[in-house]
């Protein structure tokens, strides 16, 4: 068993067993009632940086107390030799078998092949693929040619609010050559794919209030304007017809796509559409008419409701005029957008916008991100195009991801070059119900995260 | 204690103490869990229908074997005196604590000379001064000059579904000179009114689907029409800038107010705006400007959204594009409209309006009733005008209310003469929370009945 790849094979099913292990903790980091979790699974995972063999190995809490960094380091390669840096999650967001899921969301189940979980995507496959091949190299007779350093976050779920933080003030804990953001998700079970784009994102919630008092809208309807319709008509004035954002200035900063933009994700369009077929599977596909699929999800900025609630929502009639209608909603940005200048065009707007006869409350979240735009033919991006192509046996495509990793814009303050790399798959229903992942994705992450480490080692 | 106004007078204490006793059990018609409940008030009422004297009493489940009637008689007067037949309703809509009550919403409670419980008003006061007034009637030294028949639905809230029917199959139970239908409320404390016009009521529920499940938004937002944004531009469409509706034939049948409308609207004008600033206290009024309030309130139809939900609405985030959003809709009518029709064009103009992008459902919802106009100028009406004028000391005015009474359709079918008793005040709160009466009003209403049935068998 001299080498990395031969230790990964030969111990597939107790790596299987672990990542299940991980799986079992409900780390919801959005959830106060599981702050005890999200520290359970921190303190297992910095056992286990310490039992593979890592130099050193901290939980390290956050400001409030929770959501804690798990940082590991491997210095064996000598002062000398590049580090690089291994960027994961394992916290996950809320789930519950109402929302439609066939199993259990916090028991993995292996169904044909496939494993179902909450978190089983989005991103304990991740932080548990490459803690396995790290786990594989440190205990090969060949040591790795690079230092490694593996930090774990456990708040990326509730907005990443202090990681960035974190690493501004303590940049020599996470210096690296390369930062490998490990999140996310590739094309096809059969065609890997690098991602060299991320949305940004901002959220915020906004409240409409008109009578003081839930009402008997027969008794009092037709004398005030009901919160459940001002909140709709506020909303659907937040897109033209083409669905395209209507919020002024919302498309000033936008960097427009270049020739080789159009060309990378042309590629990209007919797994997108697949994908899009299975997943989404809604009557009709939406969004600006303009662009091509994968431009309207990776490289468009969008606005979307991620929920809305008001008046008597359970079963049967209750006829209320309800005192108060809210909703949740967040933007996703592009390179060039900034998400406090977004955030202060889309709260003027609706401001501008709200009728004088209710009271609208606009609530700025607590996170923002810029978008994400890396360099595709970078030494970076160059060798985990060699570990997708081993891994899979197929060289990988180069897409635009709509969804936001914060975390990118802290590495690439330490870090000379970022590259991201995802195993799971878009049709993992990350965020919904059933997410699931192919158990082969699991074992070609591992490989491909071997076979990275090995050639940032040689230096090619 | 030859009279019954001497009986009344002498039992408030032990009448107040039922009427607490009916408060207490939850008679949540739209609830299937509270069945059982509704069951045991309408033992509770037939108990006392028998043990005051009434010469007959009986639960009659609904077909569904649900929601009974509680029928009694009273035939003492002889063949050929007058029949009364007496209406109102004891279930109640549904109430929780977390909807913004002070007090426990089924335990009475008493502050100030109020009363505070869910049904408070809405009708179980009705219920219970009725009885008290037959009771006290029934223990005088000289018995009614009418006969008397009281009949107490339990499924008014839930649409008053089969109680039509009944009376359609059973018209000779519950045939009657007048009918008094003892629902609603009076305008302020001081000021006894009388209500010649009720608004009908049509129920339906929507539902936009697009994705065939939950999907991350960052992921897929962009390329799928949002179910959340659907549904409020669908909303958004059904008013327009006047607060009218703009569901093309919504108003095609509405009966344009007459002089005599407008004039006794107006009398009422200054007592609705008081409740308005009080009850409602938007920042704004709002509804067609080219009426009054009591008209926007009695006069107009309206559709108003009664509830809505879709997506993630806990605490924190969750960065989900939902597959399904949902709205409970209510319209009010105004006579000439017939609810199926309306119920057409709403259903048309939704279905019209759609877009291609999602799928939309609409559910029309179990209950429509038209709008009921009553005689200002009948005998029963210029009665009940004596007996308030009695009980408070003050001639009433006349308005047209806002809500919907489906029983008077019933009752006109098998009575010569309706009229509309209520003794509760707009400022009550019934179906919201914290709903209350002045414990006077009670007092009142039980005196006011003793009247009613006084000046009717004096046939004045």
């Amino acid at each position: 068993m001299s080498t990395p790849y031969a230790f990964a094979h030969a111990n597939r099913a107790r790596f299987l067993e672990e990542y299940q292990q991980l799986l079992r903790i409900r780390t919801i980091s959005t959830q106060p009632q599981h702050a005890q979790d999200v520290a359970r699974a921190a303190e297992w995972l910095r056992e286990m940086m310490l039992r593979i063999g890592m130099t050193s190995a901290e939980v390290i809490l956050m400001p409030q107390g929770r959501c804690p960094l798990v940082l590991g380091e491997w210095n064996g390669a000598g002062a000398d030799a590049p580090t690089v840096l291994i960027y994961s999650h394992y916290d996950v967001q809320p789930a519950e078998v109402a929302d439609g899921w066939h199993t259990q969301p916090f028991e993995p189940t292996i169904i044909d092949e496939r494993l179902y979980c909450r978190g089983a995507v989005d991103s304990k496959l991740h932080v548990m693929a490459n803690m396995k091949a790290v786990e594989s190299w440190l205990a090969a007779d060949e040591k790795p040619a690079v230092n490694l350093r593996v930090v774990l976050e456990g708040e990326e779920e509730s907005g990443s609010e202090n990681i960035n933080a974190f690493i501004a003030a303590h940049p020599e804990r996470l210096a690296a050559d390369i930062a490998v953001v490990s999140d996310g998700a590739i094309l096809a079970p059969e065609q890997p794919s690098l991602t060299y784009g991320l949305r940004g994102a901002l959220a915020l919630e906004l409240e409409v209030h008109a009578p003081v008092s839930d009402l008997h809208s027969g008794h009092w309807g037709g004398s005030v304007h009901n919160p459940l319709q001002a909140l709709c008509e506020i909303l659907a004035q937040l897109h033209d017809d083409d669905g395209a954002v209507s919020v002024p200035g919302f498309y000033d900063d936008v960097a427009p796509l270049t020739p080789q933009d159009r060309q990378l994700l042309q590629q990209v369009e007919p797994f997108l559409q697949a994908e899009w077929a299975d997943v989404v599977a809604a009557p009709g596909q939406w969004g600006e008419p303009q662009y091509i699929l994968p431009e309207r999800l990776g490289a468009r900025p969008t606005l979307e409701i991620n929920g809305m609630i008001g008046g008597y929502t359970g079963p049967g009639m209750k006829t209320v005029l309800p005192a108060k209608a809210s909703a949740k909603i967040t933007c996703r940005l592009v390179p060039h957008q900034d998400p406090e200048r977004v955030m202060r065009c889309v709260v003027e707007h609706i401001e501008n916008i709200a009728p004088p006869t209710v009271r609208v409350t606009v609530l700025p979240g607590d996170f923002g991100a810029r978008a994400v735009l890396l360099d595709v033919d970078g030494a970076a991006m160059r060798a985990a195009s060699q570990a997708y192509t081993h891994a899979w046996g197929l060289q990988p495509v180069f897409e635009r991801s709509g969804g936001s990793v914060p975390i990118c814009f802290g590495c690439m303050e330490v870090a000379d070059e970022v590259v991201i790399m995802s195993y799971g798959l878009k049709s993992g229903r990350a965020h919904g119900p059933n997410e699931n992942i192919y158990l082969q994705n699991f074992y070609n992450g591992i490989e491909a995260m071997i076979k990275f480490i090995e050639v940032v080692g040689a230096g090619e």
